[in-house]
């Protein structure tokens, strides 16, 4: 049949299927491939050592000639932040709306890549073709102000992507999600709606943006006899413009701080997406110039980041600003899942200092809620139904949401990376897997520590390391020198003499019984050591440190 | 004048305070000191490899001969978990109502401790003796029966401590706490109220026990025909109570899986706490003689523990039960801060085997709320307040209740561990500190890993071990063999080999120079080659692993 060999469109994502973060799609079609988002992930509690996780690409590598271009949703760096290293290997232009690009500048300065990388700005509503893709940018809202959704036109059907998004009516910059769009979209046929899983479990609505800035209004209210700090997460600009709108009307000067902050700031007043009235913000040098109760700082370290501004004026080691108990401090964020217990550190070492610490109620997600994917699903009416961004769990509240909303069970589609959806107007099946996976990112390293190398931190992380080392003349079978034994993270050895005594006196003994008969190879005499030292100290101390055996030879 | 000579109570909290769990507090009047609760507490994420940690008990070891005994609020292990091994530095008798002390007598046999321990169970309402204090169990509510608060009378007046409480007008096992006996106490006069902080965060008033009998109800009538398997906490009987209630009803049978499940249902059966209908509950062996339909599972692993029965279900490791999609899997728990994420991981995978995850509203706390605090300010109408249980942020909230309910600033104590208090009804104030810490249990060794092991074990973790190992000759100045370079945890040797080849140059090289001046001593030889690879690896990659020189010496 003729149908069968008619080209299929291929969804393709590299990452951040089943994990938060991540977010990395491939569309192809014929020789055309569309990568939407290219983001890293934070480590998981296992990856020790590990700074950032960022997504195999060797996929788009071996297709290096079929690559258009990256289309980005928004500039959060679950979704912008592996860039500057794909970019090193496959050098496409970057698509996206005008604050996105601009923290992805930005990142790329940083990274020394902006003469090579080929950048273009896109307003919402303007389409950009891509080899056979027609993709156009829609707006939305989302915890950064600039976020888009994407309708990506191709041969067998237009595909709608939601990127990140809440449903705002009541946004603090620009307008409401396009929802026109989105109706005039599905009133003319959409194929496939991939969307947002993040709040999938949460009933109801996610609140106005808004609603924040009214809750700024009554805490500073209720403060105004003293110094407020508020802490929130960098890139929401509209949480920022929010705080500043409030510490104005309060007539405080405003100090920004940390890094990110700084940046973001700068980044989003250049581009005119924060208002900030003349004379309200100062220098942190200036701070001291003003009563305390005129004055607001906005800072990072919201999740408890041990290096951020916030933790670093909990622990006493900022050097411009020392906490009182005239301070005010509003944690505007909720802590991500695995910050927990560092948010909670922070907030008890400020309460400690006498500081008022106000960390519930002053926060609103950025993503939807089951309520508004039933909103999108009622507007696009899609034939399929594809759940991005999110945990298994996630993607499984989204599943049903879409089944709730009549789209039957075989059109909706639980995909892992990797997965290749092959799908046309008739049908859709996953119908092969490509190469994906975590590259992990350590210093300058990108990829060198693996499974092996994650695995021996693990075991040096729970119980050290036990060194033994002895040289050897192996042709008289003569032990010249040694053993000597060196532990670190093991035991503290100035309180432990007897255990390294005893430890000492299993190697030696275990050496001499091997050397007397004559045994003198390297294999055998370390595992002689490491036996006899592992079954010693597992009996001893129910321990298990790595214990590595050296043995130098010199020929006398 | 004669009041300044008179003795006055200490109160000396040895842990507990601005940290949850370890909960250990001394009482002492003149040579009488008693001590309530014994608790460990969980390693912090900064402990590698740490298994528990339990209080530094210095103070009580120096006196020795006035301590009369434990007094023990209720059988959780931040409360009883320290006294397997402080009871072997400490012989003194243990007091706690039936299931406590039957929780405490399963531990000490697990520690062969049994034969050397007094243990005494006391009943509601009883009072007992010890030195100079009368000490009174009054009946409470809590995530496990048999909880108690205590009312310490002392020649100075009497102390009411709260233990972990609830308000629980409907307990599944036994009677409402003992509201009108507060009162009684109150109207008599209380000198101090030691409340408990956990909860003291959150508005209103905890649900009663039963509401979550009555969810059970609702999720096994929504799920008549799976499977249904229930991840709780071991030891909240009165949840488990409720599960084979309701299973019961529906005619299925139970199995109970997991070792501390099976241990505390054996205890709390054995002592009269559950009352499980005959031919109900079964062994795992026999579930496959049921249609799954008709069976129910009572689990351990609902904070996503790595080796509980359930995180064994879910990763397709555990010996009997594998899950399928027909399976429903409710999960009665929050995560305890910091658990989060094993805990998603577990829903994750659970789900991902089809089966239905249910893990929202399925639990109620066992600690007070502000309502409840306030209730209990208002019988008891102490002089003194002093928080307990809790985080700053706890206590500070707990204060701040107090303080709303009338009791004067100066008369609320927000104590840090070792803090004496020494209070009269005249005046208190804390007039002292003793020694208090954590003692780190790793394995079988207690004590023996302290900072510097934690700090090397952090090191290690991060960035791994580079260990360079040579034989010299001191008299001629000559290297016999080596340097050799091992690494674990660093990079994978086998795809780093030119970074291994030019580390090894340049440590040859250091060493080279060195010796070619003739330096050989030790001292020096190690600080060249540990600063020149150091310095080599932060340039090259950011890294910073242990470095570790061994030079061994032999004369030829």
């Amino acid at each position: 049949m003729m149908n069968e060999k008619r080209p299929r469109l291929q969804i393709i994502p590299l990452g951040g299927l089943e994990q938060i973060g991540m977010n990395i799609t491939a569309f192809r079609y014929e020789d055309s491939i569309v990568v939407v988002d290219c983001g890293l992930s934070f480590p998981s509690d296992d990856m020790l050592g590990i700074d950032l996780v960022i997504p195999d690409i060797t996929y788009l590598e071996e297709h290096l000639d079929m690559v258009k271009g990256f289309v980005i949703t928004h500039g959060h760096e679950d979704h912008i932040g592996a860039l500057p290293y794909v970019l090193q290997k496959i050098a496409v232009p970057v698509y996206g709306t005008k604050l996105t690009m601009g923290i992805i500048e930005h990142k790329l300065q940083e990274h020394n890549l902006t003469k090579s990388a080929k950048r273009r700005v896109v307003k919402y509503g303007q389409v950009i073709t891509l080899g056979c893709f027609k993709i156009e940018f829609i707006r939305t809202n989302h915890s950064i102000v600039d976020a888009c959704a994407l309708a990506i036109t191709t041969p067998v059907g237009t595909i709608v992507h939601t990127g990140d998004f809440k449903v705002d009516y009541t946004p603090v910059f620009g307008d409401s999600i396009d929802l026109q769009r989105f109706a005039e979209l599905g009133r003319k046929g959409v194929l496939a709606l991939m969307s947002d899983s993040t709040n999938a479990i949460r009933e109801g609505f996610t609140m106005s943006e808004k609603t924040v800035g009214k809750t700024f209004d009554n805490l500073f209210a209720d403060n105004v006899n003293r110094r407020i700090i508020v802490a929130t997460f960098a890139s929401n600009v509209d949480r920022v413009q929010q705080i500043i709108n409030t510490a104005s009307r309060y007539g405080r000067k405003i100090v920004v701080e940390g890094r990110s902050m700084v940046n973001i700031i700068g980044t989003a007043g250049e581009l005119g997406y924060l208002n900030i009235p003349e004379n309200t913000l100062i220098d942190i040098e200036q701070l001291k110039n003003y009563p305390p109760e005129q004055t607001v700082l906005i800072t990072t370290g919201s999740q408890g980041e041990s290096m951020a501004a916030l933790s670093r004026m909990a622990s006493d080691i900022h050097r411009k600003v020392s906490i009182n108990k005239n301070d005010t401090i509003i944690l505007s964020s909720t802590p991500i899942p695995g910050n927990e217990k560092a948010v909670a550190k922070i907030i008890n070492e400020l309460s400690a200092k006498g500081a008022k610490v106000i960390y519930q109620d002053t926060h609103v997600s950025g993503h939807a809620c089951k309520e508004e994917l039933k909103l999108i699903y009622s507007l696009v009416k899609p034939k399929y139904a594809i759940p991005v961004h999110g945990e298994y769990r996630h993607l499984q509240a989204n599943a049903e949401i879409a089944a709730a909303m009549g789209i039957p069970e075989e059109n909706i589609f639980i995909m892992s990376s990797g997965d290749v959806l092959e799908l046309d107007d008739e049908s859709a099946k996953v119908a092969g897997h490509v190469q994906t996976g975590s590259i992990l990112v350590d210093g300058l390293g990108v990829g060198d520590v693996g499974n092996i190398v994650l695995r021996d931190r693990q075991t040096l992380a729970k119980d050290g390391i036990i060194i033994v080392v002895m040289t050897i003349n192996r042709y008289t079978c003569t032990l010249l020198a040694g053993p000597d034994i060196v532990s670190r993270g093991f035991v503290y050895v100035r309180e432990s003499e007897d255990l390294m005594e005893e430890s000492h006196a299993v190697v030696s003994n275990a050496v001499d019984v091997c050397m007397s008969q004559g045994i003198c190879d390297w294999g055998r005499l370390k595992s002689v050591v490491r036996d006899s030292l592992s079954d010693f100290l597992w009996k001893k101390m129910k321990r298990r440190p790595m214990i590595i055996p050296i043995i130098m030879e010199v020929d006398l």
